[in-house]
């Protein structure tokens, strides 16, 4: 999913723009691989704690969902796309619980656009991402930063 | 390292605090690993590619960077803190790249805290984590909330 050439320049997402894409389940068993490993809270990798505690079932931690987003990103059009990076994320809002069995997809957003002064070569974009369920429920929403090369000076 | 019983409430967490915790080994294996799962770009999955990139070595996810910072809290001290979970990060910054072989340490700031209106039992920190290697450089840094349960309601 990673191609050599990338196809996409800071070019091809113009401000304004929203595409929705992707499709990925999670499954139980992933969830309690990642918290076992990163996230280890009883809500996260016991399926009965899960039930008893206030989200009312086995949803995936915080991180996870994050995780999700960026490998639906780059399967969507990351892969292809002359990045150079990020540094960081303005805003991240975890709205719902992302449970073992969701289905979800992703919607993106670009905020802004700008060319850096320093690197006349790199452009800025300011992007949203959200994540929805197959109900189209609100899961997970965050803004941040996507260094992408300028294709006119590629 | 999560304990059933919780040892520390919304109170045991006083604004101003400043807390360093934590050791924690990056490996190559590890960096691959959770790249090839949820972030495949070359710098993050291929030694050569990534000496070859801007970042001049395999660098961990950022995805990655927020789930070893999430470990390292919950090692920490989040194991045996009565959670409710968190409703989001206000800002998270991506600094230095983090290399295979780097090892972590961690400082937490508790920036405010206060009861919410809504629900008496639940105290909101709002709690800085920074990310540092052995030579105190910083790699990352975050704001986020907690939503902890308050002792004397508990």
């Amino acid at each position: 999913m990673i191609v050599s050439e990338p196809e996409l320049f800071f070019e091809d997402f113009p401000v304004g723009e929203v595409v929705d894409y992707g499709s990925y389940e999670v499954t139980a068993e992933e969830i309690v691989r990642f918290a076992r490993e990163f996230d280890p809270q009883p809500f996260h990798v016991d399926e009965k704690a899960a039930r008893a505690s206030m989200l009312g079932g086995l949803s995936a931690s915080g991180w996870h969902v994050c995780a999700i987003v960026m490998r639906m990103m780059v399967d969507g059009y990351f892969g292809r796309t002359a990045s150079m990076g990020s540094t960081g994320i303005d805003e991240m809002k975890w709205l719902k619980p992302v449970f073992a069995g969701d289905r979800l997809f992703c919607r993106r957003t670009t905020l802004a656009a700008r060319a850096s002064a320093k690197r006349p070569e790199m452009g800025i974009l300011t992007m949203r991402w959200e994540l929805f369920d197959a109900k189209a429920e609100k899961k997970a929403e965050m803004t941040g930063v996507n260094l992408i090369k300028v294709r006119s000076r590629a």
